[in-house]
C-alpha cells in the first residue's frame, strides 16, 4: 500500500487504452495522471512494452522532474509532463504519442484548420503546431524544454490551455492533456480521428473552407459553455 | 414491461452496430428507432458509452422532441430525428454518425459523385450534401433546424427521401434513415463506403467520369425496381 | 447426402474467407466453386449475410445458369459464373467481390500497372481493366453478357485466362478466378492489396516507372515457371 | 532435440510476429534467425502458411545457402539472408516483407525523407532505396545477387549497417535486420509506420522539410548513443 495507489492505478489504466484505441506501436507513447495535493504524478517506466505493464511498475514523481518513488526509469519524456504540471495547474492528466495523422501533421509543420463540428466540438480553434526547437533548446535540457516551447506557443497565441488541451510539436508529434488522464487519452484519440478527417477533407476539396464562426460558436457551447446540454 | 419495449430493443440494438461497424469514436454518433402508430421513437441517450448502454437505457420521444419515458437525457440530435419522424411519414429509424470519410466529404461540401455499380446498388443520383445553415437557423433551434435544413434541400433538388435514404449534412456530418433503425445503419455503412471509393476513385483518375445512366438504372432496379431479382 | 456435398462445401469456405479477409461488407461478394464433371457449381444465395451460410444454403447451378438443386435464390451475379465456367475450361473457382481499392481503380476505368515484384509474383501484365459495357448489353441479360464483356476483353488484349486471373470490369469491381474456389479468393486478396500497393507507389511518385522485364520475368518463373522454386 | 533448437524457437517466434503486427498478407514474408557460433541460421519453410508453421518447420541454412537440416525447403529468398549474414557479421536476424507502405516506397523507387522524430528515434539518415538491379543480376543468381545490391549500396552511399538496420531495394520491397530477429521484426513494424507518416507528411505539405540536424542528433542519442537515457 501507497498513498499513490490511486495515481498509479490511473496512469495504468489510461497507459493501457492507448494501443486498444490504436493510438502507439511498442512504446510509443505515455501516460501521466498527477496527484495535484500530493505535487506529484504517476508515469510509465521507459521502454517497457504495454503487455508488461502493471499499476506496481508506474514510477511516481515530482513536479521538478526528481523520481519520489518505484523501481523503474520513468518515461524519456518525464520532465516535459513536470513543467506542463508545474506551470498549468488546472490539469491532472498528460499525454503523449505519436499517432500517425496527427504526427503528420506535426511533421508537416502545419496547424490542423477546423473544417468542421467533430473538431468545433473539441475546440474552437485550429489544432496549434508548435514550430521545432531552436538548436540551444534542443541541445540543452531538451524534454524539459519542450514543455517551454509549448506553454511559450500558448502564451504567443494567446491560447488557454484549459480550452485548448492538444498541441502538435513541430517536427515531433502530438500532447494532449486535461483534467484527467482518461480525459487526456479521449483528447488523444479524437486528435487522431480529427486529423485524418482533416487531411482527408483537404484531398477532396483543396479549397475546402474553414468552419463558419456560428457553427464554431454552437457546437463548442453545446459540449462546454455555461448552457451545454451534450451528456447527462 | 413498457409498450416501448420493442423499439428500445431495436434502437439499442441497432446503435450497438454502429461501433462494430467502425462507424464511431466513442459517442460520436446516434440511432434512433420509431413506433409510428404510438407517434414516438427510441434514441440514445445523451453521452453514454456504447459499452454502458442497454435496452432500458433508451429514452422514448415524441415526433415534436418531448420525451416522453426514460430516467436519462436524450441524444442532444434528438430534436433533428424529431422533425424528420414528422414530416418524413415512411421512415421508422435515423441515424447520426461522424464516420471518417463520409465526414471528410461533408466538410469539403460536395457531394459524392456516383462513379460505380456499388453506389447505384443503393441510390441512383450523388449522394447530396446540403449546404452549411445560415447564422439565423444555427443561433436558433439548431437541431431542430437541422432538420428543415435537410428536408429543404431534397425539395429544392427534387430528391425523394423514399429513394434517397442518406445525406450529408455540409460541413458537419451524414445523417442516414430507412424503413427500420437496422437498414439506416446499413446505410450508414454502405454510405462510408462509397464515400472512401468515391476519394480512391478521384486519386486514381482525376478525370473519372461518372457512371452512365444504363448502368445507374440497371443496378438500381436489380434490387429495388418492380423486377428485382436480389436476394431472397 | 447429396453428390454435390464437395462444392458446397468448398463454396461456402471459400465464401466464409470474404469478411476474414476484409474483402465483403455485408453481402456485397459471392464465390462459387465448380464440378467439371457433374458439369455445376456451388454458388452463394443472393443476399444472404455471411453469418447466416451453411454449406446446405449453397445452390447448385449449371454452366447454362439453371439451378439443379438448392431452396434458395442464387446469387444474382449467377450468369457471370455460369458463361465464365463454360467458356473458360481450366477454372473451377470464381470471386466477385467490391473490395475498396480494386474497385476504385475500376471505377477509374483503368488497369492497374506493374510496379513491382508483389504483382510479378502473380501475372506479368498489368491487372487488365475491362470497358463498361454497351448501353445494349446492359439492358438485356446484363449478367449474362458481363461474362462476355469479360471474355471478348481477354481475346482483344491476348491475355490467357490460365495466366492473368483477375479482372476489373470498368465502373463496376472485380472478377478473379482460378483452378479452385480458395485459389480464386487468394487472388482476390491478392488483387486488393497489389490495387493498393499501386494506388500508393502512383501517390509517391508520380512519374513511378513500371516494372522492368527481366524483374518481370524472374519473379513470375520463380513462382510460375517450369523451374518454379517456391513453395514444397 | 537438435543443437538448433533455440534459433529455430526464435525464428519461430518472430515468424508469427509478422502477421500480428499486420507486415504480410498470406505468405509474403520471411524471419531467419541466425547463431553466429554455429555459424547457421533457422528461416521459414518456402509458401507454408504462417497458422501451418511449427518451430520444427523452420530450416536450418548455413551461411553459404547449403540447407543443413530439415525437411521442407527454405523460404526462395534464403540466398539473400546468407549472403547478408555471411558479410555483416554482427547481424543474427534479418526479416523480408512485403509491407504495404514499405513496399509502395520500393516501387516509387524513392528513398524515405527523415520527417520526423519518429524517424530520429531509429535511425539518422533518410531510409535508403537501392536501385532495381541490374539485368545480368536478376537473370543470373537472383536471391543471391539481391543480398551484393544491398551491401554495394551501403558501401557506395558510406551507410553502416549496425546503424541503418533497414532497406527498400527498389521497385521490390523492404529488408530489415538486427542483433536479433526480435529486433529486425521491430525494425519491419517502424519502418512500415515511418513509411506511412512519410507519405502522409508530403500529402498534407508537398514542401515539408526535412528534419533538423539537431533534433536528429539529439533523438537518435537519446536511444542510441552513450549518453542514452531511453528504456530501462
Amino acid at each position: 500500500m501507497s498513498k499513490y495507489d490511486h495515481i498509479r492505478l490511473s496512469a495504468y489504466n489510461a497507459n493501457m487504452q492507448l494501443p486498444k484505441l490504436g493510438l502507439v506501436l511498442f512504446t510509443f507513447g505515455n501516460v501521466s495522471a498527477a496527484d495535484r495535493e500530493l505535487g506529484v504524478f504517476a508515469i510509465k517506466p521507459s521502454g517497457v512494452p504495454y503487455e508488461d505493464l502493471s499499476p506496481e511498475k508506474m514510477v511516481i514523481v515530482d513536479f521538478d522532474g526528481n523520481t519520489i518513488e518505484g523501481g523503474l526509469r520513468p518515461s524519456s519524456d518525464t520532465k516535459t509532463h513536470a513543467v506542463l504540471y508545474k506551470h498549468w495547474e488546472d490539469i491532472s492528466g498528460i499525454v503523449h504519442t505519436h499517432s500517425t495523422y496527427a504526427t503528420a501533421w506535426a511533421q508537416s509543420q502545419r496547424s490542423i484548420p477546423i473544417f468542421g463540428t467533430t473538431h468545433a466540438d473539441h475546440l474552437t480553434v485550429d489544432i496549434p503546431c508548435a514550430p521545432p526547437m531552436s538548436d540551444e533548446m534542443i541541445k540543452g535540457n531538451y524534454e524539459y524544454e519542450t514543455g517551454f516551447q509549448i506553454m511559450d506557443y500558448f502564451k504567443e497565441q494567446g491560447l488557454d490551455y484549459k480550452e485548448v488541451e492538444m498541441v502538435l510539436v513541430g517536427n515531433h508529434a502530438p500532447f494532449t492533456w486535461g483534467k484527467t488522464a482518461e480525459k487526456a487519452v479521449y483528447n488523444s484519440a479524437v486528435l487522431e480521428t480529427v486529423a485524418q478527417m482533416a487531411l482527408l477533407t483537404e484531398q477532396i476539396n483543396n479549397n475546402a473552407p474553414r468552419l463558419k464562426d456560428a457553427l464554431i460558436k454552437k457546437h463548442y457551447e453545446r459540449k462546454h459553455g455555461p448552457d451545454s446540454y451534450y451528456g447527462q
